[in-house]
């Protein structure tokens, strides 16, 4: 028999000393549960990803030194299998280590070097080259590090020709919708090829763009789920392999049976409350500030951050202009006595009349239009800004991936903030987390009914609507997803069955809207393609389709 | 003997059908000629870089019709060697076709592809395997793409096996200063090893962040550059090449030798104006803003601005507060007037205080501190924003690279603009350049000389200078230098000689910026490693070299 602890940890980036802190409190858990081995994520030693910070030699060498220290430190306890980066003859490596008596007793490469979506790791590391097949309790295992596990090939042949009947499997796999299912479709798939049980470890946590959603598993030669830690929390799940080929096992330690994993609405919901409040927490903020129109988005992220930082410590602020509705007032006002958040009234009338009046002279002659909408939109953006420069609090901004896609929304003002929770959660899913919140709980629902029944307004001018500049959201956002996502082209979307004035409309607002999401503030990646490091266009992009020929 | 055209072409990522039809009149002027061959850029038919438009089968599908229409409209003149992507049994690949007589009659992909600074070419590109050797005017002909030659390998060992008289590399070889001396050393290098000739074909123009700044040449197996293109200008230079090995080759078409490279600020100068130029011209702007302070970083903008776009669609914006003296306003309008551009005085004061009163009960009992100086910033930025929003023009960032990275500058205030053209430029080189650039022409100097001889301040509260909050830029510069450009940590650059708390304090101040610089404008890049897609920096980070074992 042989006991593995899956360490499912909650890391800092480039907090070395912290990441070696507590993975030797959990060694020492681990070891209290004899287990035989401990397995921690995919660079645990410097939390993922590191980013440029492997660029810097210094960084590098405190990494490796870390890594010296944490051995020591668990010498006198079992086994730990955790990532770090390796320096070898070719460059650097994401690499695994095996930590025993003291001593790093075994090093892997990373064989597979993700370099898509929100990866980089050709800009960083060399591919490994050699498997690795350790001896553990007696047992033989196989070690690999995330992407290894997406596709047949190396390592995991060379576990298959030799029989390995375990392979551990460190990640730092980050969340998107359905991406457990995802996971154990692939876990399964090599487990199946191999005859071997996977032991898969995922990071949890949130690091700027990216959720680590956890999910750690155990899957049988057959491709079957046997044990599963949580998401979206810390956990060390300890599991015993009696006998390897067809053998029961079971989670020990703490006994406990964990819940089956969330999906829908609140999967999402709760990878953006872990999200928001590692951002605050790992960057030191201990106050948000929200900006509350009465709107839905805004609701949505104050009552997101109640959820995750605590009602204490969010400071909402209703800025009324002369073209906000009494019932947005009320709507802001009744949002905040359901969280229990605090509220301030900040009325931007006078600061606006004062711009007006400083502008007159510029604008003489010109006819209002999306100007002065645009004036109220900066106004509150630097209201809020001017109270975190006050008082340190975290600016959230609150718009939503339907908006960011068709640029409606104001450059340094709704889009003013640190961070933006919602950013890459389309219009129609913030209604659905909004009532999935809602009926979550007994007693009161958080976000006033009104809230959600009212047509969306920006209330920048008389009686506006959404719909006055775009499409339903439920056509919207359909062709966000498809042009984004997807990446495909305004043709195909018309073949496919959309409306095609309507499609070259929003692919058009799509690209034109791009210099503005440069400089949006970072949001949590929840879909298969965020704005942000997850896609990378030109500004100065001419493409339109042209015909040519 | 064989002539060949180097087609130093100004593409625009995305313009199929524009590139398209450039190089089909380029085609017709080497034809003209009499040229066997004229040589495009790397990826000449998308521009380049097209970044994750690659992602997009239509865009790729687009772009293969559009090397084929190329064909077809080169059908009768002299062969053409351009760049394009190519779909093959692997993926795509970053290519290079060769068109004669309406037909592709030749492909090669790319072998070495770039995954380091602002380059992602593993990203959409799989390498390629084969070199490919064609013939041109009775001479066999080598080709390779960019990177193929910043080291020996495939395809240049190929070539020297097979003796290959002469290699053609086409390039989308991104600026910074100094780069052409190293490409005339990869060339030199790669001629001497292989004893070929090598025609170095570069793109010219501006591109986002980047600038290409052409530079174009011929080099001879021993390594000497015998003729060369212009920098930061379209060019088309014909070359005989007589005796393959050791005869006189010379330019022919207009008969004119180019000028020597410019060196130093002029270099600089060129760069910035031609990515600044390109920027506007390529995204449809007619008209750049730039707010004034009489300061040195406006004074440059502007100056720039006036140069590369010309002084009539230049709009100055003062903005003076209560705190901005006297003598900033009369600098303003001096150099207003020197350069021939529109200026438009917007004080803030009357916002300002509409602030302040609104803002009172907020702030109340809190002393006064750096909100109130962003305040003052941020109401620049949107004036700066209102009359782009009103009017149409490009508001262009004035902040340099010392703020940038210290974060001496406000979000949404000095640093809101849809491009910042002098962002990669150090405090002490922007010195520089307006000296340069004041003793160019004869005649009046645009820049009037107090505004270079004043100590830098932000005048945003009474009395203020830069040196009150950081060490003088003489000192900051060389840090900032071996910190972001050159990965040195902060032990190494205090072993190497740097005060120890000034390190300390200025690496804390890098590495909290990191968050404004996420949502700045782009700029332009001019150093080894400038703020944008060239640096990838965690906001999450804890590192700060912790003791540790």
């Amino acid at each position: 028999m042989v006991r593995i602890a899956l360490g499912q940890l909650n890391t800092t980036v480039g907090d070395l000393e912290g990441n070696v802190d507590r993975m030797t409190e959990w060694a020492v858990r681990a070891t209290d549960a004899e287990a035989d081995l401990v397995c921690f994520p995919e660079l645990a030693v410097t939390g993922y990803p590191p980013e440029d910070l492997v660029l810097r030699p210094e960084f590098v060498q405190d990494n490796l030194e870390a890594l010296a220290t944490l051995a020591r430190r668990t010498a006198e306890g079992c086994a730990v299998l955790t990532g770090f980066i390796d320096r070898g003859d070719r460059g650097l490596h994401n690499a695994a280590a095996l930590l025993h008596g003291g001593e790093v007793v075994a090093r892997y490469h990373k064989a597979k070097l993700p370099n898509y979506g929100v990866f980089d790791e050709r800009r960083y590391f060399e591919p490994g080259t050699d498997a690795c097949i350790v001896e553990i309790g007696g047992a033989r295992l196989g070690v690999s590090v995330c992407e290894d596990a997406w596709a047949p090939g190396p390592p995991f042949d060379a576990y298959a020709r030799d029989r390995t009947p375990l392979i551990v499997n460190i990640n730092g796999s980050p969340y998107h919708r359905g991406k457990t299912s995802e996971r154990l479709d692939v876990c399964a798939a090599r487990a199946r090829e191999t005859g071997a049980w996977i032991v898969y470890v995922n990071a949890v946590g949130g690091q700027d763009e990216l959720v680590f959603d956890g999910g750690s598993m155990l899957v049988d030669p057959s491709g079957g789920l046997v044990h599963h830690a949580t998401v979206f929390t810390e956990d060390l799940l300890v599991v015993d392999l009696v006998a390897l080929h067809g053998g029961r096992t079971w989670a020990v330690e703490d006994g406990r049976e964990r819940e089956p994993w969330p999906q829908g609405a609140e999967e999402v919901y709760r990878a953006l409350a872990l999200g928001l409040r590692d951002y605050a927490r790992k960057n030191g903020f201990r106050e948000v500030l929200v900006g509350l129109s009465g709107g839905i988005d805004s609701a949505l992220v104050a009552t997101l951050a109640a959820d995750a930082i605590g009602a204490d410590v969010v400071r909402a602020v209703a800025m009324p202009s002369p073209y906000s509705s009494h019932e947005s007032l009320e709507d802001a006002r009744d949002l905040a006595t359901r969280l229990g958040i605090r509220l301030d009234l900040v009325p931007i009338e006078a600061v606006y009349r004062a711009y007006l009046d400083t502008l007159a002279p510029s604008f003489e002659g010109s006819a209002q239009d999306v100007t002065e909408e645009n004036i109220q939109a900066r106004i509150r953006g630097n209201i809020l800004m001017a109270l975190s420069n006050k008082f340190g609090g975290l600016v959230l901004a609150t718009g939503n991936k339907s908006e960011y896609a068709v640029g409606y929304s104001t450059l340094y003002g709704d889009m003013a903030g640190g961070f933006a929770p919602i950013k890459d959660v389309p219009k129609t899913l913030v209604y659905d987390l909004a009532r999935w919140r809602n009926a979550r709980d007994e007693g009161t629902a958080p976000i006033p009914q009104r809230v959600i029944d009212k047509p969306p307004s920006a209330e920048l001018r008389p009686n506006q609507r959404d719909t006055d500049s775009l499409p339903p959201y439920e056509e919207l956002d359909p062709i966000v997803e498809g042009y984004v996502e997807d990446d495909r082209g305004p043709e195909e979307l018309i073949a496919s069955g959309f409306d095609a004035e309507t499609v070259r409309r929003v692919v058009g607002l799509i690209d034109r809207a791009e210099y503005k999401r440069r400089q949006a503030a970072p949001g949590i990646k929840i879909t298969p393609r965020a704005f942000g490091r997850d896609r990378r266009m030109p500004i100065t992009n001419r493409y339109r389709r042209n015909a040519l020929g």
